[in-house]
């Protein structure tokens, strides 16, 4: 395909008014699709109908013999600890697991933070609190940030992981507290950390005594194809720094079973865990442990999870390369946007070269496709550059996904073509 | 009975003879019974099986569509929300149905409380900010309010509910931030609040703008008798005064289905609901839906749950007349001791006339029989008489409260007898 701007003027002129042409073709079709969120779609969650039948009044006991029924077991059942642990790497003693979502754990523990206990110093008492988010990013990372005032500093993301020179730089200043991480398949790019920056990470000497990273590994088993991506496991490798206690890891089943309905962790060193254990006991008496058996009976081990996520990856995969080759086959080398191409998690980051993002989004809109707000995945809401576009292909129907694309596609030839009317 | 007080001296060491005989022989039998918090018998449980068969993969919608297992619907479905209205007298739009505890929506309400939202100054930043407990109480209120650092103040409990003529000359102090109240079947007392006092409680005019009543609503639908005690409904009493903000009412099926499993649900007024919907929006996606389903598939309306709650009522009943009948048999008339008889909810108080509540629980300690610790039923643990015993007949067997209840008074007639030694 020929450069757009190597286009002779008539030749932008044609190019515009056949982008013109098939995007009002898309809007006379009166499309309603949403495609805003990363949701699994109702054939997913299929796959964990068993869940329905996995538990009743006869085998309501967990492994140690605990009614699941009652209350107890504030910091949840073995074996649904063991299951995070097989998944996670890590050791179940520092696993916690709680209720349907790790978001609001995430929420809880900066709410942990944000006030005095043991020898912390609550960081709504400090001047000038921070917080780095790598963008573009999770636009719910940044709402809890936002809500406990605590300052987003941006850094941008890379294929290999966050832009680690510029983060080194930012933990020298003491008032920086923490950061948000997506380490495996990240939100939106669907990037992996390398093992040098998990390295990095974990070798960090932040001048914040009280640093901390939300390790949210939201999409850990979440391979679109038999070979995913590797990401090294970050506590073994802080430990070897003594650097435990400046992460916090987060997981859930919400993308592995249901999204409503699952079950979620809290990974953390020994410190951490008593810390957060002396929160729990004010704040609950136990989570739902009938779920986390109803989960572990059909989930005993990490290799059972990971059948359970080949049938996902059934479903997702051809929605993803439907989007990809749409993509290539109408943009490629037309030189107005690029796209990063996940082998697994929940999403496309879609760049336009030029900005135009939030056009685009418009354009989209008003022809009936939502998608995620148009700079949701900076912080506050500004894309700097009006560039980033998350797409989500879980939810739709694999035919509605090709709509969506081409109509994104339409609707860039539009935006990229008015620069020049 | 003769007195103890008015006994002779020898009648007081045959008596102290006799007390120390019995003891032994329980401490003999090597008894291991918890008798320790308000927890739920198997058999209670078993009432609620019908929940394990109320939902699989052919019927997981709500009402109105939704797919339960998937994301959304923040403040829960509206046959969940209609449940509770209906349990709780008020108007469904006034709901919000949550996780499997209300004990941590409490938690996070005071946690909202605590950070500045809207026009609300956060009681963090304001100078000896304290709440009213009335005592004797439930210790977990207690320790979320020290969690937060609110400074307690005590207000005793009567039959008729707190003692409302302290409470008015409390709120007069703008540092008074609000009060935890259990309305009906109080814990530890089982008393209900008389309609003068939720009148009372309605028409208040705290100095602190930002008063907060915790309507700890945990035992509304929990009669031990056909007849129950009746609860004055709070907002509708509140309405009148305009005074709905004042109070934040908190409910579940804790005690109604299964205590580590139910749904959980706050009511507040419109005003309210916005900043606590503020803070839903950044805290969870959705709570667990599925849960509310499977309850509301088996329970329509309050007569269900009515009928449910009557089955509990058939296996608590006994245990809590056995309690009275041996307390009315072995101290009645002795003059030493005396206690509540609830017609609902999960407690005995019981209460020692002259102190010795913390020997008592030792002794009883000792002979193998766990009850709450003495003094937790105050804040900071410290009953300023040593009176208050909270006895919690729900979970040992029938025959077991029998051998409790003996155990109890034989503790108290060594613990009574030994102040004369």
């Amino acid at each position: 395909m020929k450069k757009y701007e190597e286009m002779t003027g008539s030749e932008k002129a044609a190019f515009r008014r056949d982008a013109l042409v098939k995007y009002n073709a898309f809007k006379a079709m009166g499309l309603n699709i949403n495609m805003a969120r990363g949701k699994p779609s109702c054939e997913q969650l299929d796959i964990s109908s068993d869940l329905f039948h996995s538990l009743d009044e006869t085998n309501c006991r967990s492994a140690a013999g605990t009614d699941c029924r009652n209350y107890g077991e504030m910091t949840g059942i073995a074996e649904a600890k063991a299951l995070f642990a097989d998944i996670l790497e890590v050791d179940p003693k520092n696993v916690i697991v709680c209720g349907n979502a790790s978001l609001t754990l995430m929420f809880d523990y900066l709410a942990q933070c944000m006030f005095d206990y043991g020898d912390h110093i609550a960081w709504s008492r400090q001047e000038d609190a921070k917080f780095i988010a790598v963008v573009p990013g999770y636009d719910r990372h940044f709402a809890i940030a936002n809500y406990f005032g605590l300052k987003l500093v941006n850094v941008p993301m890379t294929p290999t992981g966050p832009d680690m020179d510029l983060v080194e730089e930012l933990i020298k200043d003491p008032s920086v507290k923490g950061m948000f991480c997506v380490p495996k398949y990240s939100n939106p790019d669907g990037y992996t950390y390398s093992d040098e920056t998990v390295e990095r990470l974990a070798a960090m000497e932040p001048a914040a005594k009280d640093f901390r990273v939300i390790w949210d590994n939201a999409y850990i088993v979440h391979d679109l194809y038999d070979e995913g991506d590797h990401l090294k496991e970050i506590f073994s490798t802080a430990k070897k720094y003594g650097h435990e206690d400046h992460f916090v890891e987060f997981a859930s089943t919400s993308k592995i079973t249901f999204s409503g309905a699952g079950i979620s962790c809290i990974v953390a060193s020994d410190h951490n865990l008593d810390l957060i254990r002396m929160r729990l006991k004010v704040q609950v008496i136990s989570y739902d442990k009938l779920n986390m058996l109803r989960h572990t009976n059909v989930m005993k081990s990490v290799e059972d999870v990971r059948e359970r996520m080949k049938k996902h990856a059934a479903i997702l995969r051809p929605k993803f390369e439907a989007v990809l080759s749409i993509l290539d086959e109408e943009l490629g080398g037309l030189g107005v946007a690029h796209w990063t191409k996940p082998r697994g998690g929940y999403f496309i980051s879609f760049y336009l070269d030029r900005g135009s993002a939030k056009r685009v989004y418009q354009l989209c809109s008003e022809a009936g496709m939502s998608m995620t707000q148009v700079g949701a995945t900076y912080p506050y809401g500004v894309d700097p550059s009006d560039s980033n576009i998350r797409i989500a292909p879980s939810y739709p129907s694999l035919d509605e996904i090709r709509t969506c694309a081409r109509l994104l596609c339409a609707a860039v030839k539009v935006a990229v073509s008015e620069a020049d009317v």
